[in-house]
Parts: structure tokens; sequence; C-alpha cells
């Protein structure tokens, strides 16, 4: 690894993307005088510190589970069913855990160890010590970035990452890149500090970079009222809420339109390690298709679609990661990896603002990744992890499909243009009052017209439907599209099932203009019978919207 | 609690004072539909949540301090040595605990439970439900704000809540008020924004009623470059780096002026708690005098200099409430307490970036507060630690007092005039080579000038010196003061001490315009061991330093 590391370049210099906030942030005044902390030896009436004899706590301890909780192999094809669940939630006895245990004092002689008297004490914006080697070590080794001098440092969650990242990138009335349908708190906090979203075209890879190139290269400052967006958001995995995930051809691609537009990406990946592959629907799925799990973690490195770092020779590249999927989202906690000009302005931010993330989290999370799982402790937990969301992923769509007429459709246009949707329609006889006296008009009072598509997702916790709207008859026109979506989304509610609503995902106002409506379904929370009667609503909600007696 | 609020007003509408930032944040688009979520028995798919089956924790426990850990009753004359030092931490056994343990999943039936499921899923920007309650309880109780629509919820510790606060209340360009002397990463964090402080003169009780009031009455908007304040930062007990703490009849004028002037005071208290009290040289204390400790909660409560809040009726103070103080600064964890038109801004900021406060040590904290210790266990706990901080603050003092030749003086004049400060000077003989024949002159080669000078702190973590450069016979002008202090400092660095050098705590670039240099010396985190060891390193480098031989 050192090896290969030295024939790397080195970040090129990206500092005149800095935003004059990011600019005008001073160091701390210690810094200068930097040379005398940590001395061996020094005696410090410095620092504004309680003595830990203070700290309420003697030990902190949890019961975790072990790496390899949760199976790789695929559930039989009858076991698609309650059983998995069950297995899970019926006794929480059966769970295999291990002890974890962090002291007040560590041993003097471990430098490795972890003590609250150090974790719950104020800290550093870097993260406690042997996080920090374990977040290099990880980035490192998955997601290889193509430049030696890259940094890794702890945030407190992705969401609060993003808001420090386009502070230290963007000024206000300057514009940022993203998906057009895309996370709202994102957007949510850019838009006070008058930094506003330019909405890219997407296809079931996420962003397109066709529309990247004409968006790039068409810029007209004047009439778009800002200069070229220069910072990019995106969430390239598992997309939030469209579940698209980008290969590695169009990353590469987007990648280079970058570099020639002297684009910085931020690249916002809580949903990496949930690549949960293709969906293949039950009745011609083969328990033995992806039996032969690879044990090699090279394999399952290579297995995973990869990350803007992989391309990322120059240095422009702000990925975000994060434990709230991968552990839990109270963790608050994450890290940015970058290059050293952008990590020094965003870790003297993290100073004046959050300072370290919480002790709490950070000593047991870093004691389960680095005494308890290890490096390949914490891969068989992913994986682990991967398999579950496909379960559930599997499990949420073998319902849908049971519920409706779905038929694959290879796409010609529109944003799934080259690839295989679902579409659904009713079944026959499928509406909840049937008349003794049903006619075949009755059954399908629109013909054979869709009710909602969707393309299954490879990853991430959602299926993003559309819903076509104008096939109703008293449709008129894509404006009436938001009225629709509200009118379904809350009749929806009523009965008893919330769901996402498209309309909050949109980039910008201008967004949704196509006549479907869109819902983002989350399969990664409810438990199986909850999704069961859940989509059991939907289905009868939905084809009483659309008329069906 | 309930009758006294009903006869309290309303607050008044202090909405012109938000900031443009702050008013063009968006509530989220969800809250319009809010009224679904929660709602008994409805099902979600919507939310973007991991199941807590992944979240590899099963239990999360700690051995926590018993509320009654630290004695009340003051040391023995003699006792005031190593032996309470060595009682604390010679073995940790020693430590009485009990059992915390925090179940993955709660009893249902028990509404007040506090359960890993909750509390380390993607949370609301308010707290854990246990925790709110707690927190308003707790402010009602201790603070008393005199109106009755206050709201209190949680924050990621009062660094970050300050930089909400600001972003909420001010526009770049604008300016707001301070002590001359304060917090550095507060001025830190407001700096890139454009916000920037004007410095109001101190004494012994922080900021000065009357150089505020003409500050205020006499600005001058174009000389200044900007509208006159209306906010005020300030740290009103155990200041940092001062030390000073503020009685009730000088927060009643500010608060007035406040009022008259329309000026929102953010109130940063972390050393609320640590407030010590007088104090008393060793050879004159008692070991009776104070020994006799008040039980009675209301007693103690009585005893504190009151918060703001106190005389609040208008709801113009936020108040920011910090727990890495009384329970650990790894904690990340504190309150603002504040009217709704400004909670309902500060609680958008939060979603928006920190989310909620990290779910480990909010869950800890929690059941902590609520079923270890209780209301009234807490003020114990609190009690206890006022009293520890007691006994370090007058060991600090004792030492340094025995090492230097230290009288107590009525000061005339200067910041602390009408108030007594001690003044040191060397003791005879105490330079380091002491020659077989040696004159007074030699002993005192400036006479009998003063060395340095402080006002003994009643409250906080700090004793403020001023270094009296001015008796240097070398020195000539002010302006040569923060060369001296940056001198001085790296001597005592280079002998082994750190303490924290004054110039970094200026409000304004305008403030260290005396003779006299700072330092901040903690007494708050060293053993007993290294405070007699630093402290006799600061003497003799000092007297080095002043050109005793």
């Amino acid at each position: 690894m050192a090896d290969m590391n030295e024939k790397l370049p080195k970040a090129v210099d990206l500092s005149h993307h800095l935003s004059e906030i990011s600019k005008s942030r001073q160091p701390s005044p210690l810094k200068n005088l930097a040379r005398y902390f940590g001395k061996p030896g020094i005696l410090s009436l410095a620092g504004g510190m309680p003595s830990p004899a203070y700290f309420p706590l003697s030990t902190l301890s949890a019961e975790t589970l072990v790496a390899d909780s949760f199976s790789l192999a695929p559930p039989a094809k009858d076991d698609s069913g309650l059983s998995w669940f069950w297995k899970l939630f019926s006794s929480s006895k059966k769970e295999r855990t291990e002890h974890l245990s962090i002291p007040k004092y560590a041993d003097p002689d471990s430098s490795e160890a972890i003590s609250l008297d150090v974790a719950l004490q104020y800290g550093t914006a870097q993260g406690l010590v042997p996080l920090q080697k374990f977040m290099r070590e990880f980035t490192e080794r998955v997601y290889q970035p193509q430049y030696s001098d890259f940094t890794t440092f702890v945030h407190a969650g992705n969401t609060d990452a993003w808001g420090k990242a386009f502070q230290t990138l963007c000024n206000p009335g300057e514009m940022f890149l993203t998906e057009e349908w895309t996370y709202p708190s994102a957007m949510a906090s850019a838009k006070p500090y008058g930094i506003r979203p330019v909405a890219i075209k997407i296809d079931n890879e996420g962003m397109r970079s066709d529309d990247l190139r004409k968006v790039l290269s068409e810029w007209d400052e004047e009439a778009r009222g800002a200069k070229r967006p220069h910072v990019m958001y995106t969430v390239p995995v598992g997309q939030n809420p469209t579940g698209a995930t980008m290969g590695a051809t169009r990353k590469k691609e987007i990648y280079n339109i970058c570099v020639e537009f002297d684009t910085i990406i931020v690249e916002d990946d809580p949903y990496y390690f949930l690549q949960e592959g293709p969906y293949v629907p039950r009745d011609i799925r083969s328990s033995a298709s992806s039996s032969k799990s690879k044990d090699e973690i090279s394999d399952y490195i290579a297995s995973l679609a990869p990350s803007y770092l992989k391309f990322d020779y120059q240095g422009r590249v702000i990925r975000l990661d994060s434990f709230s999927k991968t552990i839990a989202p109270g963790s608050r906690l994450g890290w940015f990896t970058c290059n050293e000009r952008f990590s020094e302005r965003l870790e003297r931010q993290g100073e004046t603002s959050t300072q370290a993330p919480c002790g709490f989290g950070q000593s047991v999370i870093t004691q389960l990744l680095t005494k308890q799982w290890g490096f390949e402790g914490y891969i068989r937990w992913l994986k682990g992890l991967r398999s579950e969301y496909s379960r559930r992923r599997d499990f949420f769509l073998d319902e849908l499909l049971s519920l409706f007429d779905v038929r694959s459709v290879y796409m010609a246009q529109g944003t799934w243009a080259g690839c295989t949707a679902f579409v659904a329609r009713p079944r026959p006889h499928s509406g909840r009052a049937i008349n003794n006296a049903v006619s075949e008009k009755q059954d399908f009072p629109f013909g054979d017209k869709p009710l909602f598509s969707f393309v299954a997702p490879t990853s991430g916790m959602f299926v993003w439907i559309k819903i076509h709207f104008e096939n109703l008859p008293s449709f008129s026109a894509p404006e009436d599209k938001t009225t629709m979506e509200v009118r379904l989304w809350e009749k929806i509610a009523d009965a008893g099932v919330l769901i996402g609503p498209g309309w909050i995902f949109a980039a910008t106002e201008d967004v949704p203009q196509e006549a479907e409506g869109h819902f983002r379904i989350a399969f990664s929370h409810a438990e199986h019978d909850t999704m069961k009667k859940a989509l059991k609503v939907f289905h009868d909600q939905l084809l009483d919207f659309f008329g069906y007696q």
C-alpha cells in the first residue's frame, strides 16, 4: 500500500475554489504555539478542561453484535416470507454479542487504548487517534484515492459535513450542480446563504453526463444570474430519493468533465455499503444463483461501484462517509476524505462550531471497529448488512409484484431510456368490491393503461415510484400533477400509511415538469408484517383513486 | 410552579431581530404534513431510516458515579495538601458507582423509557423526550424565567449554539456587544460571516453597565461603519478568561439597558455551577466557617448568582446551557432556553446542520439524569462539584500565596477599582541562586514594585493574572506589552509549563492598550503535584524574566 502510494501524484492546488467566508476563517491563535502542545513531560495549566475525575462514569460498556451476525447466503426460495424476520425479532436472546468496555483511564503502556478520560475530554476536530488510523486505512483500501496526500478526519454526520463543504467552497449567490431529484435537507441548508442548486437530468445511473456537459458548456452567466457552478453535490449510490446507482464508466465521464470545467465534487455517499445488486423476481429467482458468496475482501471491494475517489488524481473530490447507515443514525459521526487545502479549512470550521463529535459515540464506535471487529470484521459486518438489505428489497418488491399485474418493459425513451422498468397495472378482479355482474370494462376503467412504474433499485433504501396521473381521465395538464400527488399522498396517509411525497425531493421549483407524480417508499425500516399491510393499503387506495370499485 | 407560571406574561414579539439568513430558512416541507407523524397505528414507509435490528448494540451500559460522590464539607485545614487528591486518584476502586443500562428495545408499557432503537435512530432536533422534560423542569426550578411561554431544546455544545444564535440574529456587517476579554472561539466563529465584536469594558463583576450604556447611547453609525448592535454575547459567571462573576444587581442593570436599547442577550453560561464563593487565604481560613452546608435545594439555588433568565420578562435572553463542565466536554450536549420565535428558527437550523445531538451521549446522560440521579440527585452532584472546584481554587491560590509575597490591596482605580486584589512581589531570598554576599538591592532589583496582581475568582476554572511589565526597567511603552507577553509566555513554556497567553482573549485588536500583560491559568484540570510543580516553574521563570538572580 505504501509503495503504491509513493507512485501516486500529489493533489493539485485547488485553493482558488475557497469561498470568502472560508478564507477569512482564522487559524486558532494557539496554532502558532502548537509546538508546545503534547510535548512529553510538559505541565499544562492552559486549557479550560475539567478534571476527568469529575466525569461521572467509571466505565462505558456495551453488548455489541458479532461481525458475522447476518448470514451472507440468500434465503431459500420459500424463506422469503416471515421466517427470516421471525429469526431476527422473535427473540433478542438469539443475537450473538460480545462485551465491549471502555475504562476511564487507559493502561499507560498501550498507545492504542481508548479511554474515557480522553474520549470525553475536549478533543480535536480530527477525532480519536485510533479512529483516525482506522478511517485512513479503510479509505485507502476500500476507496483507493489516486493521489498520495489525501486527508481523512471526522465530522458530525453528512448533513453537517455538506454544510461545512458548501460554506468552504461557495460564496453567496453562487450555484452548485446536483441531481434534479435530491436530498431536501442538502438544499434547505444551502438556500438561506443564497447558494442555489442547478438541476441536472438523471437516468437510472443518476446524474447524466451529457446533461452535465450541456449545462456547463452552455452556461449563460447573465441569463442565470450566477457564474458557472464550480461545485457539485451528488449522491452517487442508492441515490436519495431515486435509488439510482452510478457505475464506474459514468463516474469517470463525470469526473473528466469536472476536470475540464474545474468543478469540485462533493460525494455524499451514505448508502455506499447497501449495494444490493440486481433484483430478480421471486418466481424466476434461483436460490443458488448468488449463493456462492465471495469470501475474499478484495473480491468484495471489487464488487462495489467505485467511489469518485478511485478516479480522483487531482484532489477535487470531497467524499462524505457516514456511520448512520452502517452503525446507527444516532452516531452523528462520519468522515471527510479530501485534499489538504480543503481539509485545513474544514477543520478550522469544525473547531469553531461542532468541535469534536460526541465522545460517547466516538469511543464506543472506535472500540467496536478497532478492537472488537477490526478491518476484516467490519467488512464482514458490511457484507452481512448488504445481504439483509437485499432480502428486504426483494421482499418488498416481491410483495409489490404480487399485488399488481407487473410486467418488465424495456424503456425506449424518458428518464429510464435504455433500461428495464417495471410497469404496474391492476390485477383483474383486484378491486375491493366486485359486483356480481362485473364487466371487463369495470375492472379496467382506463383500459390497459399503467398505474405506476419503477426501476428496481440496486442499492440503498428506497423505491422511487412514478404514478401515471396522465392516465386519469380527469387529468388535463402536467400542472395538475402536484395537486394530484398531494391528494393521493393524503388519501394514503388518511388510510394509515406514510410514504415519501415526491415533490419535497425536487432540487428546484422547475423540476417537476412531467405528468407523472412520484413517491419514495422506504424498505429499510418497517418489519415484514408492516410492509405487507402498508402495501395492501397503498394498493387499495391507489385503485380507489384511479376509480376502480 | 404551574400556578406561578400562569401569572407570568407571554414573551413580547422580538422577531424583528431575525437575520435575513434566518428568515429565509425554510421549514421542512414535511412540517405541513406533520399531523400524520406519530399518529397512533400509522404505518410508515416514509423515512430513510435503518431498522434498529441493524444497530450493532444490544445494550449500552455504564458504571456511573453516585450523586453524592463528592463531599460538601470543606477539607480540614491541614487537609488541603495531597490527601484529598490522594483519596480521589489513588484507587479508582473507591469510587462508588451504580450500574446504568439502556436496552435496545424498551418495555412498551413505559412511556418514559429510554431505548437504543429510539436514541440511536434519526431523531428530532429537540432531543429525547425524557431529556426535554428534564431540561424544562430544571430551567423552571433553577433559572426561573419571568415569562410563561419559553422553550428549551437541545444543542451540540455552547460553541455550536452560539454559532446558531448569531446566524439567527445577525446579518453580515453587524456588530455585537461583548466583554473586552472573552472566549476566542466565539469571536473566531462569527468573524468569517463579517459579524464583529464591540468590546465593552469589564471590572470584577464582568461587563460594566456604565460602559455598555455609553457605547449604546453614543453609537455613531457612520464612524463605526455599522448600525447600533442589537445582540450581546456574554459569559456572566466565571467568565472566560477573567473569572469574573456578575451578581443580581448588575445583571438587572444590564437587562434594563438591553430593554431600553432593544438588545438581545446571548448568555453563554457553562461555568454556572462552578460558583466557588469568596477565597479566604489558608492562614485565616476557618475550617468551620462554611462547614454547615445548606442542605435545602431552594437554599442552594438561592445561593447562586441568578441567570439573566430570572430578569427576563420579555423573552430577550437566549441562554446556552452545557453539560461540558457538569458531565463531560465530550458530551457535546447542552440546551437553549429562549422564546418561541427564536427557538423555531434555531430548531430549523439544527435540522439542516447538526440534526439531533449524538444518541450515545444523549441516552447515557438522559438515563443518568432522569433514572439514576433525578433532579435532586443532579443538584447534589452539582453541589459536590462546586465543593471540589472550591478546593482546587483554594489549593491553587494557597500555593501561589506561599511562593510569592502576596498582599491584599483595596484598589482605588483601574479595572478592579472598588475591590480587593492580590498583589504579588518576590519573597526575600526567593531568587534561584543567592550569592553569599547578597544585598537588599540584589534581592529587590526594582525595589518594592509588584510582579503581578489578580483578583481571586469566585467562580469558574481560571485565575486571570496581570503581569506588571511596566515595572521592568527596559519597558518603554504599552506597545511593548504584547512582545513582552509572548516572550515571557515562551520562556515559561520552554521551561515546561503551558499557561493561557493573554493576547488570544482580546475581543478586538484595540483591547490590549494597558501596560500590563495577562495570563489565564486554569486550576480545573491539573493534579495537585502538577499544579505545585508548574507554579514553582512559573515563579522561577517570572523572577528570572524580571532580572532576579
